[in-house]
């Protein structure tokens, strides 16, 4: 390791000095700096590792950042910041303060665009060169998207729409036969035949020998402008291709660890006067046995030891909430067989793997796709069933119209299980749910659960499924609070809390995990003398009406939180008060009106200033106004 | 008009006992009610006109409501109505408490679901499939969806799955070669194509033939069960059809005003044991030349003159909102070129017809595919220019995640001009725009505007572009105030309220078209001796601080908006007073935790106690507490 390579690359330019053959060496010490450092901070390795080679392609081609280069998702994009002047930084990769994991516009010009959510690249993409053409540029766009992302909707509306626009720009589809949980829906199908086929072989061997036996070839073809959609004809599989039938010039598809050969095709896509979709191969993990052995749990994983790929968990003090929300789902669903669970590519992410093992015809994975995930969820509540839609809290964003349209509106038997509610953690702003309280909250019909432990999560679901309408429980990410699970869930009554604390200074109402932050904070306020209530609020809709005019009753009304402020529960109870006439002092803790940045949850929480010493910390302050 | 078929028909069965012709018969008379009734009621008379012959043989050939016939978006199914039970409501279309203008599943059984939101049809039929299939059931699921929304990605996301899925249901693609605007994206073409090649034509005639010599084909090929699907092949175009290639065998374009071809064709595609797409050809408006002459005219139209097809307008007092914003934007295009207008299928709605004109090359209309519109916004702010997307405030419901994480997240100069904001009128509960106060306002770096009449939102235009930042300007449907507009646009201080009357013993703190209300309002509470200070305050966030610090200084202080006040604005205001430190009686009028129903909306505002008179009743009855 004395003389990597690695260590003399300071920008992308200096990749365009390097043969193939160290490229290849590249690339291998690139793999290694990924595993070292993400088997300390865990990381998305799988993805990352699959995208080494397309990524120092890419960056061999065009110059960043007048070129653009926009990630899908961006968690494939390590090798990316590597390049571009991050090398001393990543071994910070999503660590408090550190490099994000995944693209960040502030991080680096190269950067282009804040990455996180799946399928939206390619709109990105068309944007800058439309403002390209606008500007009468010439600068490359080159979009890279996973098989997977290409399932939601958004992708397909801007392939509808590049294909109708015609501008150049290349699409590289990174084809490794892998949504984050499994292969989805038809599109998936197709690829695949696609790569199985004779045809696509002999293409391929064509395409290479072609390539290969004509150095001046690309040259040649590059010059051809417009022509170059003939040209490419012999390069590309017959016109069956779904992404032809849209406009777009489609390549055979291309080793995607196969440096010489990506360059030429990029090569040749790049100089197009139209837009291009490269079709790369590439295999998940590539380079790290433990990965490619595992892709899915490589996806995103925690701290693992390199030798073993095994991951290095402390035991864990409590199940984690998704845990027990898979459990309570699938004994719920044992005594009732109307309940269907539906989830958006996170079977494991949202702990339903064993519901799907015992109940393979009541699971459903939508695939990346959770506007249509709602939407069914929707028809089959219509049709008698009781879906259980379990989709993160930030991609549920995705599908707030379907919720209200579909769900709310005609008033469905629908629970949403929101997981990953609160701030998140080392992800970073584009994975904490703190929207959900507030766009939950404005529904009617909606009534909104948010379980302050684990046992609360089980009557929560219970409670929803028992009582029909349109339901959202809200949980966390990570380890639950470790009280004992109940031998038998109840029925919650609606719009009822129940105080965990007594106190008549202040009363602190709280919701979900906030509870157990809010019964540390009393206990630092009661070594100050003040003795805080601490209600459990269970339901942030309908609110509980009686709570809320106790709580007016002492010097102060405290909200407590894990989502934003703006819109949220917490002015929730300010709307109760006011409409109950009372004028009485409150205090609305929650999350600014800021995007908050990555970290463990512990430590943002703590910056939030909801951390019990952060909430004591507050109410004192109010207090001495 | 004596012996009309129509006045026997109660329910789809009686349609099962007629003949062809006579079902053509009565697709004559329906069309004739609907022209009546539309001519005084207004409504989506294109669509609906061209449905006519695709309603009548789905019913003839299944037994609604077990069986399930789902339409996308719903403007088309008049015919549907007046075959489902509801002749005689029929002439209250639109109207306040008479029939909805879309499927409502609270008005009959045969009404699977409430439509309204494009592309969302597919989702629906699915979930109603699997659940079917769930229970073991046999019944068929049908679902009428128009080429325009197709390109939704919901759509797209929904044929991936049902391709994966295989489950029997038939997909009417209703080709009318027609979005609302104009067609866009390349499916479109794709389908142009289809339908433009001599394959097709000869493929049609040899369907018809064949349909037309063998009666008894028919039959024979509904028991083919599994093996349908070769059957079928003969039918089908070859397999480079878009749908194919996601798994969903597709006929070749039948005459969607010819009874006798839909029902043959039903008739088989019903029998199929797999996912069938069955493409139809209409001709929008047919039947009624001026709409057929003119269809986009006639896609939502006013009341109208039966004979020339002119729509009987009152001259309006005040030039609308919407075509105040057009001219304002052109004006801001003409100074400064990086300005860029993006629409989503709605080029007229949103008055960017005279921009589109001017500006071709600046003006984007994206398609129904809102998500994909606001990340291109995205990808044009990155790459320097100022895009302003104008979409209905109901529609962005559909774009809130890209609005988060692709706009406000990277901080990107990005003007949402969201109109139909507030009440919308007869469209009912999925056209209201009472969301956007409280979905915008939750999101980190977003400045959102509510101009409370046609010169305030030329400034907060101004305002927008020349600061830069997401922004989200919000204002109403129809005509504005009858302000002079101003010579010159101002930028508009952030945060800065404007106080439009005085008064010292309540404040009123009201947002866009409520400063009207809310200066009637104070009227009649003057009456009473009442003085009520009214406040516009233009910003719905950041809120001015001062304008609320002074309202807390009267008896009351009273928040006025058009949108739903569970986190609406006004809540936004309870908040500032709780951070002030300030507990003082307050009062939030606004849309309560229900949907609206449709209605002019005058008549809505009245109900919802948001006129000058329900203001002040509400204001006098707080203060007599």
């Amino acid at each position: 390791m004395d003389h990597r390579i690695l260590d003399m690359i300071s920008s992308p330019a200096d990749l365009k000095l390097l043969s193939n053959d160290e490229l290849s060496i590249l690339a291998r010490e690139i793999r290694e700096e990924i595993v070292t450092v993400t088997s300390e901070t865990g990381g998305h390795v799988a993805s990352s590792l699959g995208a080494v080679e397309i990524i120092l392609s890419v960056h061999s081609m065009i110059d960043c950042p007048t070129d653009r280069f926009v990630f899908d998702v961006g968690h494939q994009a390590y090798a990316h910041k590597l390049v571009t002047g991050r090398l001393d930084e990543f071994k910070t990769l999503r660590t408090y303060g550190g490099l994000s994991g995944f693209p960040k516009s502030d991080e680096s010009p190269c950067d282009v665009h804040p990455s996180g959510h799946a399928s939206d690249s390619l709109s990105v993409a068309l944007g800058l060169a439309k403002a390209r053409d606008l500007s009468g540029g010439t600068n490359k766009v080159v979009a890279l998207i996973g098989d997977a992302a290409l399932s939601g909707g958004m992708a397909f509306e801007a392939l509808n729409h590049i294909g109708q626009a015609q501008t150049p720009m290349v699409i590289i589809l990174n084809d490794n036969e892998m949504s984050i949980s499994r292969n989805v829906g038809a599109l998936m199908k197709h690829l695949g035949n696609m790569r199985a086929s004779t045809q696509y072989r002999q293409t391929r061997d064509s395409v290479q020998e072609k390539l290969e036996s004509s150095g001046a070839l690309g040259t040649a073809l590059a010059n051809f402008g417009r022509n170059m959609k003939e040209s490419m004809k012999q390069f590309v599989l017959p016109r069956t291709m779904i992404f032809e039938q849209l406009g777009i010039l489609c390549t055979a598809p291309i080793d995607g660890h196969d440096i010489g050969a990506l360059k030429e095709t990029l090569g040749l896509v790049l100089a197009a006067d139209a837009p291009v979709l490269m079709h790369v191969v590439t295999k998940k993990g590539a380079g790290y046995e433990p990965a490619v052995r595992n892709p899915e749990k490589f996806h995103g994983i925690a701290p693992y030891d390199i030798a073993t790929g095994e991951v290095r968990k402390k035991p864990a003090a409590a199940p984690s909430y998704t845990s027990v929300f898979g459990k309570a789902l699938a004994e719920e669903a044992r005594a009732d067989d109307r309940i269907v669970a539906i989830t958006a590519a996170m079977k494991d992410g949202t702990g339903l793997a064993d519901f799907a093992e015992e109940f393979p015809n009541r699971f459903v994975d939508a695939g990346i796709a959770e506007e249509h995930a709602v939407g069914l969820a929707s028809g089959l509540a219509v049709g008698g069933k009781k879906p259980v839609v379990a989709i993160y809290s930030t991609f549920l964003q995705r599908a707030i119209d379907q919720l209200i349209i579909n769900n709310a509106l005609p008033n469905l038997d629908v629970v949403f299980a929101i997981d990953r509610a609160g701030v998140v953690g080392e992800d970073g702003p584009t994975h904490h749910g703190i929207f959900d309280l507030a766009y939950t909250r404005m529904v009617p019909n909606m009534r909104v659960l948010a379980p302050s432990n684990e046992a609360e999560l089980v009557h929560a679901l219970h409670t929803a499924l028992a009582l029909g309408g349109p339901f959202a429980i809200r949980y966390p990410r990570g380890a639950a609070e470790g009280v004992p699970l109940p031998e038998k869930p109840e029925v919650l009554e609606v719009g009822r809390a129940r105080t965990v604390r007594e106190g008549d200074d202040v009363a602190i109402l709280a919701f979900g995990r906030m509870v157990s932050r809010a019964l540390g904070a009393a206990e630092l306020l009661a070594e100050r003398g003040i003795e805080a209530r601490v209600v459990d609020m269970r339901w942030a809709k309908p609110l509980d009406a009686d709570a809320v005019a106790r709580a007016a009753r002492t010097r102060l009304v405290v909200t407590v939180e894990g989502g934003v402020v703006s819109g949220g529960a917490g002015e929730g109870v300010l709307g109760e008060l006011a409409r109950q006439g009372l004028a009485v002092p409150a205090l609305t803790l929650g999350v600014p009106d800021v995007f908050v940045p990555q970290g463990k949850a512990d430590l943002l929480l703590r910056d939030l200033g909801l951390d019990p010493q952060g909430i004591a910390a507050s109410v004192e302050a109010r207090l001495g106004k």
